[in-house]
């Protein structure tokens, strides 16, 4: 593990992650494990009562009744936030990033960007407008064997991609859910037009651009609601085709019953593949052709320097989705210690930017226009 | 296992299958498994020289140069052959079958059921003109788990059916290869149109039919032949629309390195899902909507009566390719036993069929003419 | 596949092998996988009634009323069986194999050798000193893998070993039973002092050496039979000592519930470790010291001469139990014709003989006296 | 997660855990997964030069050149530390813990307890007259689908126990090794008589009876030290014989290659079975006596309020490692923070104890004891 140093922790605020959110508390615990952050203010949830409550709930130092209020009052404190986690619903991440942005506090940002396109590039522009840093927690590019895999296709190590299966399974929403995880995952007017596709679909579709280096050129899609009264697809079929002429599949589903979370990933080039699941995240299959499978481990035999870098302890003792997580939090208080000490980013710094998160919006979107216009090929703009 | 009891074991023929041929040696096997057959005649190869050849090596009595002397002769013979095996390249499977089955042979072909959609159309148009009977051999739906995975769809174990997930990769054509094998199935000219849609889409195709009772109702494919100067698709994206409103993908590779003989197939329904994968042949995996996963083993605790019926050996003791191939022969016998006798098939026999040949072939040609249209979305005929 | 041409089958025997038995059908099966042998005759039962309902099931051409009536009229048929498979409890198998081999008839033998030590000393004997060949089933050193892994210890891929572990669970015993198969196999009068240890623990014990080269130089053991009533071990915990300083243990039960037959050996030297599991048996692992761990598959890149001697098909599709006793029934008729043909034995020839089965039933015999002493360390007499 | 209200963290302290150390970093890390301590002070290396180094390193606010002097200062301030963590080589476990538990400084203490059985016995009467807590990390209990199987023994799911089977196989130590990891282990001086055995064949004893809820009565082993030179065991056989007649067996072992930190135990009972693999965390395998085998995941359909308790994220999220270790940790705060209350314990408080540690030591003594006695069967004190 590359450490910073920590003689300042970090300031950190968050905005969402209350008293029933999944999310929120995953954040927190993410922030406090390579001890770099520690949280000092927030507006945890949508109404003043509920934030006090959820903020005493967790000893927050600092409780504010509104993000909008809070980014205020930080901005003018010395020792106010430098950088503020946003963990709402979907809409929200536009309208709270911005008060953040304009004010020089970095974000880091739960996906999908936002819940609409227009919002997505309104957010990019501003984004790369500010002074302040943006992280999307696109997570899963925080798993060690991600970037191991991401490490072997820039080597060449499996030749020319030619094929990209990437599918996101779970089954939480097979029956209709009236709890508030699902309640706003399913209403366009939070989640946005995307069900599965915004919800899951983008970390699958950010995973295989982040580990074969390619960005998809244009995709079909066929969308379906298989619970009836569903607003928003809890299932998607998509055809990909990458630049450079690899083709793919994507399939995300909240539908298919014995799947938990079931991000998997397999990548077939000239000379080798590559397959990593989500569930088992410390093992990565390479298959190099002609030659028997491989089982590389994380900080095993033959895992290489972007993978050690994001591990903590030995092969054998498992890592999981919340050290995963961290590892975008680490990489983020790399950069806002640069931005702090007004030093260059490191070189291998690697964490998912706004335009991730606005090709991830960019994808949901196509992918909704493919399925109205019958899976029609639809081009991703870039 | 239910018996045929064998009195007097069926005289079988075989056309096809000389010295270097991988099927022909299958079938040989699949036939002598449970010993319903015995093997009395064949033209093993294109040439009479290899015919012999082959016919001498493996002490073949009746040894013919070519399969329209053989056909002619055996028929009129007291103790000719009750049944010929095709399994020449897939050009030849329409001229063979329709000598035999105009002489009251039955016939047990190897799949595709032809190279040519015009070809399947007048084979199954013989085939059910003629009294003698048409068993293609699908042997994947012979393997004891494939059947349980049916009997639990009808049943209502998961529900209606909602996704349908099945793909085939190998990779085996990762490479330009130039062997007997490889050499005949890349040349349209004996394959036909499809490269890993015919010669392992049509079995996945079948497959998904097969446990879900369901029929495609439309698809749209990708194809693509990734190894320079290949003349077949080497790989295949495709969606499908069931009847009654299922959706599913279908992946077939020829190029996925790490893939040896993967079919996998995967269904979910309202209450449940289940999955098979092939190179493990003896678990299906049930997953009841809210409940644990549960590992259903051959012959184990579990499994049921049409499992049960093509199995030979306790739990614990794997079955496996073989195995699933003589269970079709094994029907093919006792559908060619009642045949003989005059009494009505077995109602729990289940073999596949001459449509389910045909079937296949219109698959791989909807996936070509998809390809070509851009993916749009093509009907399969019924 | 080295094939032996098959001009004149085998003429077989069988003794034992009636309606309710499970292993007789595996011998027929496994006999007929490779085309080497006829079934011509039989005493398969206990009682001549039901040798007699037994044997017109089948078909079977000569059926006698009991072995020794079918010994002496065999040996005097210029088409008399060449071999005969002794498919009894144990208790039978050396009355069986004298009256054969002292006629020069060859023996497939099933495990373990006899019930009793006296026994397996006085065969042993009669078999060296016979004409006829002696094989016996430990049918589990005929999987391909099996003989991978004992060809990398050979070429010293994994060097001097150090630690074998290996286990036969099985569960079917779990609750007291009495149908046919347990009843004689928990009867010791028939099945031998040995319950678990005498089924399954041999095979477990013979797979050992097999793959290590290794002979276990004494053992200590502590026996239980949990199943009130229950006269023969049906748990064994036995720790080994090798000849040349290597260590193991091995475990044998038949109350482990969830263990259908796993059979599972994991052999540890000094550069690296293998790793193999029977009911998942087309594969090993192999790990290399300091490098990522393999999986060789069956006749796949990576698996040597010795193992695609004895694969039929493809990697990928795969072959199970049936397959790797029916090359066991392969070697033995290499053998036998080697035998008829008056030629020596091809060198890389390889089955179980009758000094195996004379060390396996030391092994039972040694787990006993072990137990009986408190686990006192017992040698095994070679 | 049962959480503890945070309105004042725990001041934890820490020996042992410097620069090189592996361990320590995971107490740290431990210790603020959940947010209920600070570090505070710590004296982290043998040496005041390395101490003062380490604690720079990590940015602690009270650094000390010996434990001794941490201690005393430390029970003087008002806000000195509650609790510590030792992470020292086992031979300084017991000097360090008797300062602070001298003083009422509660105690978190790395396995094994001690280095030598007298220094065991000292210690366990120490802590048991102290005002202070005693908490023993061994880890692997804190993981949920431990604790699951625990509470699925405890309901009676599997019946009476009969067998057990547990095992810890490494392969770090395969190769004569110099860094500091390896250096103290095998240094019996440091590390105890046991190598293998104390380091990691503790756990799999204490696991065993911690799942099981059984004692272990007596045990023969047969350990070995196969690398050259090498004065500590690195590969353990052991035959276990439980209160009430389960046996058992234990491996443990640092010269297996291809393991790295393989610990996984299997438990028999009349009615069913259970496995558990630590590097597999999220899954406990079930199998009910006559029905499928079932895999029960963490948070999962079928996993109960024992392993919830212990869980932060929803199913198919892959809690590891350092979360289980963080249980461990969470335990001990609600426990010191009833002491620091005045409350009592909760009821469902679990956590390994100095008597667990006093077991472990035992273990070890008994084993290298028998061993000694060519495994003669030694009874453990209790």
């Amino acid at each position: 593990m590359n450490q910073v140093s920590p003689p300042k922790p970090i300031r950190l605020g968050m905005v969402g992650g209350g008293n029933d959110a999944f999310i929120g508390a995953v954040h927190r615990i993410a922030s406090r494990i390579d001890d770099h952050y520690r949280l000092m203010a927030g507006a945890l949830s949508s109404t003043p009562e509920k934030s006090r409550q959820s903020g005493v709930a967790i000893g927050l130092p600092r409780i504010y009744d509104d993000f909008k209020q809070m980014a205020i009052r930080e901005a003018r404190r010395k020792d106010g936030v430098e950088a503020v986690s946003i963990v709402t619903p979907n809409h929200m991440h536009y309208p709270v990033a911005r008060e953040f942005l304009k004010r020089g506090i970095h974000v880091i940002c739960d996906k999908p960007l936002t819940s609409t396109l227009a919002d997505a590039k309104k957010l990019a522009k501003l984004a790369e407008e500010s002074s302040a840093l943006f992280i999307l927690t696109h997570n899963y590019t925080g798993y060690p064997m991600v970037r191991q895999a991401r490490q072997m296709v820039q080597a060449g190590e499996i030749g020319p991609i030619r094929v990209v299966q990437v599918e996101y399974p779970q089954d939480w929403l097979t029956e209709a859910q009236d709890f508030k995880q699902a309640e706003w995952r399913t209403d366009p007017a939070r989640s946005g037009l995307g069900g599965s596709t915004g919800d899951i679909g983008t970390h699958a579709f950010n995973l295989a651009s982040f580990i074969t280096g390619l960005e998809v050129e244009s995709l079909a899609a066929d969308l379906q609601a298989f619970v009836p009264g569903r607003q928003v697809d809890d299932n998607a079929h998509v055809m990909l085709r990458f630049e450079g002429g690899a083709k793919g599949m994507l399939w995300s589903s909240q539908v298919a019953p014995g799947n938990e979370n079931a991000l998997r990933i397999r990548v077939y080039g000239e000379k080798g593949g590559l397959e990593w699941a989500q569930e088992d995240p410390n093992y990565l299959w390479h298959s190099p052709l002609g030659e028997p499978k491989r089982l590389i481990t994380r900080n095993g035999a033959g895992a290489g320097e972007s993978a050690a870098r994001v591990s903590r302890i030995p092969p054998g003792h498992p890592e999981g989705y919340l050290e995963g997580f961290a590892n975008i939090y680490t990489e983020a208080a790399r950069a806002i210690v640069s931005a702090r000490d007004g030093t260059p980013l490191p070189d291998d710094l690697l964490f998912p930017t706004v335009q991730d998160g606005l090709k991830g919006v960019q994808f949901v979107s196509a992918c909704v226009k493919s399925s109205n216009k019958n899976s029609a090929w639809v081009r991703l703009q870039h």
